[in-house]
């Protein structure tokens, strides 16, 4: 290496414009012995699904009673248990939705419907109404508590905001016992990723102290980053914190409610469960408020790629998509875990090779063991988890523009048409691609690759047809033809010798005056426009120059014979 | 509390048909004194752009030579001092554009272009080619590590491997050293979060040894989360381990490469940084193969969040967002952190009205300090940052449908046309659009609340017409008023006494046959079709009955009477 540096460092970054200096770091959680960084989820939790409420909400178009009630079956048909199905006192449409899921008796017996009230007597008394009838629900009670709303929005202190929750918490208890052993409580410190983590605790103890947790009545402690403000490890100290400083936790369900301001809502659930809670809420596809609900679909499957049972049935995800966008009215993006159109998706050469090998490895070793494909453990390069397992077809996993190679092409080729090019033709194949996007910079299509490679290697009127050939032994092991062939419309007899059938028909061809050398040849049953036969594949040199053609038979011999007239077609053209 | 009771654990939850069990759980990493949980981000890391490399090779339609040329325009404006510009031996357009920007001297002299080539010796040669007449380049080496590509791609052990990528970093080395200080090294074991840990640093180790880092005389090993594959925590402990064990550790700049698999790209790069990494490759909205690369538009703004400055100008992320849709074609979802259209949107009726009290005591509080507004600290519920920092417009904060309410409706009648409606109006007028929206279930622009809200309160054709008036002063502190009218296009002349003005106006009214009484009174300068005036709101009984009505007028007692007339039209309507 020269002696000249290279410099240390770089960057020369410099200082922005922007006004980072209004904004505060999140406070520190005094918590040196934190054990959630050594822990890992190893069962799901309980789920909660909010698409119904905080899902609904945030929409442009909120959904109407037959939409909502489409989501409600969607998701009791996946397996949620509980479901909040509203904010009743908020709305006409809300409060008639409750209703008529309780009077057309479309709540199973093994679901929990949960409907949300802020702290204030007429809406309590108003949700109270909504739920009559109903067979068991959660009363979700919330006040926010962050000192911004507090001075704000409340102006309240903390012992004032305390007594509203407080005196509210006893308004639903008082309700709640007309109800007896059906409704369950929920509260949420509203804000609670923004309170001081003493008054979060202190205000969930006195709520706590008006609804008596015990023994087979257990509630439900809901802490929401309502406003996602730190890196998911703050977080995940607040839960921690909070899970081992309350009282009765043995009585207390801890959930987490997280929002996804900083596009970390799946990491702070997750380290959050590590922290000790029971239970998340979120929504489909991070449906909610801003920037959305932490995504239950995401969740869900991160787990199972972990191996752990998510107790969610997404082993058709693309139909629970197609649901949720036709009740929300949103699109899931192309790059959404999981779930989006590309995230299956690979353009790139090498990344296209090594899914290929991959895949047919695992086909190998799954059938060399006796196992089912389906369930032989997954470990292919760039594919998360088995498209196939959450009910995507293969179709869309390897696309082919001008960044693509001979894995993607050998891909398509081989699913749509049954195709196994040789390595060789692979790789040539892959430069015809790049010849014909580079120039346009775009993707090619299956049908299209198809076309250009037929065109190229399948050519319909060679210039020499095969009409017709026999075969028979010769001297000391070599293989005798006699052929009949056209060339240009001039039908010739010939005749040659070599070691195999193909070196024999070369050597008869030598008598109209060219001499081809076979240097590769593979072929393997196929079909073709839906008659069944033998594809083959010869590369041949002809003078200094080497080709490869292609050609379809009814049978092996037939297949390669003409797969070399190809060959020598692409040399005529050549020139 | 009855005495039955609400069950322990709602939660039923059902196992489902999901095949987990081909997954297996992300490797344990032995670091049981991590130090990462504890630390937080104080400052920017080195940025790396790769969306002309990694982000371009994932498009259905690559950007051709002015769309790169645009991106790397963009990314220079930005702040990027270290741009991956391509993989020149990928193909001629890949090439071409490096080429072009070294001979178009498109390259600021602080910023470092880098270029990416796999351990193939005439993809590296053809690389070095491309660099040919670079004022400064990285030359990016990496081959892939995990033990599926070393078994199913590449069919080598890990000895073979290792030897693998030394020979070609020292080819780098050797085509380096004609360029005297010009070219940096750097090196991604691949698949680096799939990879033993105690072979990725191995590894690592060897090309140190072949690039002999020392004082000014860096290189960079990259570590990529290829496939993101565990909890953020997880890829933390890996990054942080070896961070840990490296030699030469003040002489390397240690990169992470974060994708998006699991949705937690932008925990891990948080969470890695956490853990010692010095520098974070991404792509602008999260662009790149499959779910995208980490964010580095979120993860500059989540600094700026917590007070550090990103080193990277988003003032105008709706500039920089338009730039790369038009370059990829891809689009930023509607709930994208910071740069989605909903993301600063609040639709529910308590979030708006906290919003909307947030602000003004921000405004309030800015202006008794003396300090400018936009830089006064931000602290306002239900927004993380203030909109207004990144050059966004406040027009789309609150938008309003059913399920808004009072806070929502003063909001957009505030800011669109500086109203100032007193609370109990506010509520009245929320309550009107959840009228007209429950129905419909759908939102109300702006422009369509402005036109409810006059149609409903400020009448253009009032069954009493004020005319003109005269007050003066009266007996006993009392004010006297005459005042001409007309109803129903019939005029009378008035007259009256009273407290103040509007009492006055309400007594002399009693000729025609009603008597208003005055319940709330405020009004405030406003401007009203471009005239500029008083606007007027009145809240009268009538009966049994209570009225708002407002009214605009060229000074503030006309506008009073006005608005009093404008309650009695409504009281009339009401019967």
């Amino acid at each position: 290496m020269s002696k000249e540096t290279f410099p240390a460092d770089h960057s020369g970054q410099r200082a922005s414009t922007l006004p980072y200096g209004r904004y505060r770091p999140a406070p520190e959680v005094d918590l040196p012995d934190r054990v959630w960084p050594t822990r890992r989820i190893t069962k799901a939790p309980r789920w909660l699904s909010t698409d119904l409420r905080d899902g609904n909400q945030a929409l442009p178009t909120p959904m109407d009673l037959d939409r909502k009630t489409r989501m409600f079956r969607l998701l009791v048909e996946l397996g949620y248990k509980e479901i909040e199905v509203g904010f009743p006192a908020a709305s006409e449409t809300e409060f008639a939705f409750v209703r008529s899921l309780i009077e057309n008796d479309e709540i199973p017996d093994d679901v929990l419907i949960q409907v949300i009230v802020p702290a204030r007597e007429a809406l309590i008394r108003r949700t109270f109404d909504a739920l009559a009838g109903a067979p068991r629900a959660i009363a979700h009670l919330y006040n926010s508590t962050s000192p911004a709303q507090r001075r704000v929005v409340f102006g309240m202190d903390r012992t004032e905001v305390e007594k509203l929750a407080v005196d509210h918490a006893r308004l639903c208890r008082d309700l709640a016992d007309r109800h007896p052993g059906r409704i369950g409580f929920q509260y949420s410190p509203e804000s609670f990723s923004q309170t001081e983590l003493d008054f979060a605790l202190r205000i969930c103890e006195s709520v706590m102290d008006v609804w008596e947790p015990e023994e087979n009545r257990e509630i439900i402690l809901n802490l929401p980053s309502t406003v996602e403000c730190s890196t998911p490890n703050v977080f995940a100290d607040q839960v921690e914190w909070m899970s081992r400083h309350l009282s009765r936790r043995d009585h207390v369900c801890l959930s987490l409610h997280p929002h996804n301001d900083r596009g970390t809502a799946v990491a702070s659930a997750e380290l959050g469960l590590l922290a000790g809670a029971d239970r998340v809420e979120g929504c489909l596809f991070g449906n909610g408020e801003r920037t959305g609900n932490v995504c239950l679909t995401i969740l869900a499957l991160n787990l199972m790629s972990q191996g752990v049972d998510p107790q969610i049935d997404f082993s058709d995800v693309d139909a629970v998509r197609h649901v949720v966008e036709t009740c929300t009215g949103m699109r899931v993006p192309e790059r959404y875990p999981y779930a989006g159109d590309l995230v299956h998706t690979s353009f790139s050469g090498s990344h296209q090779d090594a899914i290929n090998k991959g895949l047919r490895a695992l086909e190998r070793d799954a059938a060399e063991r006796g196992v089912p494909r389906d369930t032989y453990p997954w470990d292919v390069p760039y594919l998360p988890i088995d498209p196939k397992d959450i009910g995507r077809s293969y179709q869309a996993i390897i696309r082919v523009n001008s960044q693509s190679g001979k894995g993607g092409v050998d891909y398509l080729l081989s699913t749509a048409h049954g195709l196994k090019l040789p390595r060789g033709l692979q790789t040539e194949v892959a430069a015809l691609v790049q010849r014909v996007t580079d120039g346009e910079g775009r993707e090619v299509a299956p049908d299209e690759l198809w076309s250009l490679f037929r065109a190229e290697y399948l050519p319909a009127e060679p210039r020499t047809v095969l009409l017709g050939h026999r075969s028979a032994p010769g001297e000391r092991g070599q293989t005798t033809v006699k052929a009949e062939i056209s060339v240009d419309g001039e039908s010739r007899a010939l005749s040659g010798a070599g070691p195999d059938l193909l070196a024999a028909f070369a050597d008869a061809l030598a008598e109209t005056g060219v001499e081809p050398v076979v240097l590769e040849h593979a072929e393997h049953p196929a079909t073709l426009d839906g008659t069944p036969g033998t594809m083959a594949y010869v590369r041949t040199r002809v003078g200094r120059d080497a080709f490869w053609g292609c050609a379809f038979g009814p049978d092996a011999p037939t297949a390669s014979l003409r797969a070399l007239c190809a060959a020598l077609h692409r040399h005529d053209r050549s020139r």
